[in-house]
Order: C-alpha cells, then structure tokens, then sequence
C-alpha cells in the first residue's frame, strides 16, 4: 500500500471540538469541527509529529489518493510520503483544513446548528492565531505536546512562524516557505481586488448566497484569475505562454486569443465551480491581517524573542508575491533575536507556486532539513 | 493667458474624416471624427509640431483648463506649456483622442448614423497602426507633413514608435516613455482579467448596454483597480499607504480597514463614473495586439531598420509594468538597426505613473532633449 513513495490510500478524520472558542474578532464560535488526514505512524514517545499547514486554497488533503482511480494525489504529494522529504517511514504527518475551510472543516458553508441554515454572512473572520489555537486543540485530541517541526508555504508559512509565538515550547522546528512576517500595500491591494470581485457579483447576495441557490462564481472566477497571476513569476509565463496565439493569427475579438487568456480562464472556470466564496474572502483577510508584530510595537524581532523552534526558511528567487526580501525580513529577525536559523534562496522560474513544485535543489533542502530533524527527535 | 507656465483656457476642435479607412481587423469604418485641441502656434515652415499620443486612459485634453474654475488641468500639464520642456513658446502641440475613445472621437458609445444607435458590441476593434493611420490624416488636416517630435507614454509611446515604420519620413524625433516593444504574457494576463471582469458583469449586455440604459460599472471598477496596481510600485504603495488602517485597528469585515483599500476603491468608482467600458476593453486590445516585429519574422530590429527619426527612451526604475528591461529592448533594437537613439532610466518610486509625474531628473532630460529638437528645427 506504501509502495513508490506514495502514502497510497488515505481516508480523512473529522475531530469535533464542544469548548467554545473566543476568536481574536471577539466572536464566540461555540463548536466546530476540523478535517484531517494522516500519514505514517505516531511514535511511543509521541516525538515525530508534523503538521502541515496549507495556503489560501489549501485543505487537508496533503498526500496519498482516496480511491485508486482518483487521478489527482493531495496537494504536497511529491513532498510527504515514504523516502519523500517529509517521511512518513519516520514522522506521523498531520495535513488539515483549516477552520472557515470549505472542505469538510467547519466554515462559512457549514451548517449552523443554531439555525439549521449555512452560517454564510454570520461566520465570524479568523485570524492566522486563530487557526494556530485550533490547531493546537487538534494536537491535543491526538495526545501530541511537541510537533517535531510544523512546515507551511505562503499562508501556511504565517501559520508555522505564528506557532513558534503561541506555543513555543510546542514546535521543535518550523519551516517557513515562501512566506512573509505580513503583508504589503500591494499584497492587499490584490486581494481586496479579488474580495471586491466577490462582494460585487450580484449572485453574492451579502454572503448568504447558499439560500438563494446560487453562487457568485463571476467574482470566484476574478479572484481566481488574478491569484494565478501573482503565483506564477513573469518570465515562468513568458516561457510557458509568451505570446502564442490559440489559432495563430488576431481574431479581433474578446473571445480566448492568446494562449495565456485560455489557461487564466480555464482555471478560474474550474476554481469557481468548487471552491466557497465566502472561504475565499476570510482566507484572503487572514492574510492581510497577519502581522505577529503589531502587538510589540512593529518590531519582529521582539516577537519571535521567545520562540524556542529552529527555523528554516526557504524563499524563491522568482516569487514577487512574497520575494525573497520578505523572507529574509524573517531571517533578519529570528537572527537578531539570536535565534537558530538555516535559510535557502532557490533559483527558479515558477514564481510563488514554486513552493508546491519538485525542483530538485527544493527538494533537497527539504530532505536535509528533515533528516537533520529526524536524527534529532530519535537522539 | 499664458502665465505662469499654463497654456492658459483651451477650446476642444473636432476633424471630421468622409474618406473610409480600412482597419487593420479588415473592418471599413466609413466616417469618424476625432477630438483634439492645440496649444501654441504653428509655424511659417510648419516644422514646429508636436503630436501628443496618449495612453489607455487619457485623451485630447491635454494642458491647460476649459474655464478658469477647472479643478484640474489637462493630464501632462505639467509638461506642456510656456516655458515647460513641451515648450508651447516654441511648439504647436497637437492632443487628441484617439479612434475608438470615449472623450470625444469617434468610439462604441457615439452614435452610428448608419442605425442611429450607439455603435456599441459594432465598434471594430482598432491597432496602434491603425491609430497611426488617423493621426496621419489628422496631420494632412491642419497641414503638417512632419513632425518635430511624437511623444507618447506607456501605449502613447507604442504610437510614437508605430509612426517611424508607418511613416518613417513624417517623425523627426520619436520619444517613447516607459512602454514596451510588445506586452509578455502577464502584461496580456492582466488585461484579460480585467476585461473578463467587464465582459462578465450582467450590465455589460454584450457590450450593447447602452440600449439597456445601464453601464457595467462593477466590471469597470475592478478593472481599474486592478490597473492601478500595476501602475504603482510596490515601494511606492509601500511609502504611501504601508498597513495604514483606517480606524487604527481590525474591523474583521470587509468595508474599508485598509487605506490603500479605501485609495483604490476610490479611483475605482470614480473610473467607472466617467469611463466607456467599450473603449477600455478596445484599448487593452489595442496593448495586447501591439507587435511591431510581427511582420518581421519577430526581429524588431528590421522593423525599425526603415526608421529616420531620432529616438529618446525613457524608463523609470520602480515600473513593472514596463520594466526598463522593455526599453532597453527597444534600445538594443534601434541600436543594432543603427538609429540615433538616447536613453535614460530614471531612479523613481513612482513606478509606472512616474511618466505623469514631476520629477526633476525626468522634467530635465525631457526638457534637454526637446531644447535640442527646438534648436534643429531652426537650424
């Protein structure tokens, strides 16, 4: 079943949790649920725990198929798996959806036990902290105290760095990828594009689209389209589309011409036919509220002062959502703080999506970090 | 009238054109008009013109006020004018607005006589040649064979060098700021979210709206918001805006937090207020299609082998919509075809707006080359 590195057949778990939980916005979520996966084997000593952490679009779903006929593997199947940089021969990986998720874990298109109805408008915004909390209720269930490293790209890098904060005797490493201590004007810029995409389509209806048996799939397939934009680098685009006409000439008409017109639609037409909009609008809020500094003056150095974790920090150079000037921003300050800290700034064309691609240099970074942890918790 | 640097009040002309003209698309527009105004006085030899292309969004207005209580002056005030480096003591400066434009030339929302009705979903799509095409019939108008200079930013650049292959006799000095040889596949990706948001909004009606007596405003607003990203560097977004909130603290809901939110929202609504949906998408096309080289095998340097004019490139440090890579592609062209060309890459902040702006080293270089032509002329 674990053959050629797959973690083969998966099934999701779903943990419940009935202690209510103040949220940063001051809204009490009384209960909810999250989905999760794992992979691998918890040790007796309950040492080789991992928890990934996903991007703005991200679930639970890292690695391995449901049915052996599912043609697509979790998200980060070429990064978790037996003999994969994140090895499930040695640690007990954890892949979850975050709370407000649209897969499976309790979210704006969850039912509200309250009224029977999808919470839609009423779900409250969460805040990267916040998920670090349910997270951390989520390690607890599963009777694990210490992660052996908590890793993330993008967004999920925000939530492992967050973690060395919350809980810093909880995390012995955390590997933050393509990830940035907060967000930039233009950063929000483009999301508030997106959300507007969103909030403006007139099958949105203030969020409680889900009663009128419609969804606002024009904004989703906006915000879509634009997002891929900022994830793939200019040049990674030049080189895979550049200018190349779908029929060879100008058809002078606003239908798809260029090849890159077909790729940007096609995933925004597929985006907008699964994933929740109103999901989409608290992710991309969760991100421009992300900002570990702001409760010590703005000095990131103050607030990664007390985490415990050794860091790795992986950026890449093509990547303009988050560049690598904003990692290093992190590694500046986690050394400042006189913290431990390995830092990779890898050659590549694939912009911020390189984080979910297999580059070898990537990949190996990764697999020597990760041994290093693994000798580590087995010393 | 003429104090303090200002042309002083201006009064818009209208040509009309009977003679038909065959558009790039193969599409025969029978008759149009174009909108332009001049400031300055054209001289005995009629060797003293100046035609000012303009961009995505501008037009014919380009100096001076309608009545003394205009707010604004014209968009390159600051450029032209007495004793500015367009000098109008010296120049006869021509603005207009171009086929297809909603200020005043002909474009989809004037009325076709041939139904009565406003062109609409009808109006052909226009090239930067064809644009050329007009404006050298404009000049036959007003009796001017050739040109001291053509000046045009961003897609007004891409006209400037458009008319020294199409009318390589016509242009003395060819000044192509902050453009590009032709947009890459992000350029063209940008554009093509922006027009599906247009296209994609229910008040578009296939580009028909206006029998609808509706405008697609919300597509219109995005559009432009998303374009004022690209037109601003993240530096300067940065210095302006930052994480500035509002209200000084997290709202968690999606009104404006941000004041870069509040800023782009703003310029978005107001777009969507005065702006023609039609012309935005027909001028986004006019970017996408522009390729000069297209006819050369994809070798720029032939395409501009048949040039004359002399050449000023400009480029601007932090614009990443045309990146000076881009001029300087242009540069390495005219070089490599032999031409006389000057360039200068301007430190700014400013990104690609920072060619509507008033530096001092751009407000120099500008005016030290346009000293230069002055003196030719009267050589």
């Amino acid at each position: 079943m674990q053959g050629s590195g797959s973690v083969g057949l998966v099934t999701p778990q779903t943990a419940v949790f009935d202690t209510p939980i103040a949220l940063s916005s001051g809204v009490v979520l009384p209960h909810y649920q999250l989905v999760y996966e794992t992979y691998g084997t918890l040790n007796a000593e309950k040492s080789n725990a991992i928890l990934i952490c996903h991007a703005l679009s991200g679930h639970h779903h890292v690695a391995g198929r449901y049915k052996e006929t599912d043609k697509a593997a979790g998200w980060w199947d070429n990064m978790v798996g037996p003999g994969k940089p994140i090895d499930t021969n040695r640690f007990f990986v954890i892949g979850l959806n975050n709370l407000g998720g649209c897969h499976g874990s309790t979210g704006p298109s969850s039912i509200d036990p309250a009224t029977g109805k999808p919470y839609g408008s009423s779900f409250p915004l969460v805040l990267v902290r916040d998920w670090v909390e349910t997270q951390a209720r989520l390690a607890d269930q599963l009777g694990i105290y210490r992660f052996a490293a908590i890793i993330g790209g993008s967004l999920g890098g925000m939530q492992a760095l967050r973690w060395t904060i919350s809980y810093p005797e909880r995390v012995r490493h955390a590997l933050v990828i393509a990830s940035a201590p907060k967000l930039t004007a233009q950063n929000i810029a483009f999301n508030d594009v997106a959300r507007q995409a969103i909030l403006t389509d007139p099958d949105f209806h203030g969020g409680d689209y889900y009663a009128h048996n419609t969804v606002p799939r024009r904004g989703l397939r906006l915000a879509r389209m634009l997002g891929h934009i900022t994830y793939l680098s200019d040049d990674g685009m030049g080189e895979k589309f550049g200018r190349l006409l779908r029929s060879g000439e100008y058809l002078y008409g606003y239908d798809v011409e260029f090849e890159i017109e077909s790729y940007l639609r096609y995933q925004g037409d597929k985006f907008s036919d699964y994933f929740d909009a109103n999901t989409y609008l608290l992710m991309t809020k969760a991100l421009d509220y992300f900002d570990p500094a702001r409760h010590y003056d703005g000095d990131l150095t103050e607030a990664l002062r007390q985490a415990v974790a050794k860091f790795l920090v992986v950026s890449f150079t093509s990547d303009w959502r988050f560049s690598p000037a904003r990692s290093r921003e992190i590694v500046k300050a986690l050394l400042d703080a006189r913290k431990e800290v390995s830092y990779a700034e890898i050659e590549s064309r694939h912009g911020h999506d390189a984080f979910l691609m297999e580059d070898a240099p990537y990949i190996n970074i990764m697999r020597a970090y990760l041994n290093r942890v693994a000798a580590e918790i087995n010393a």
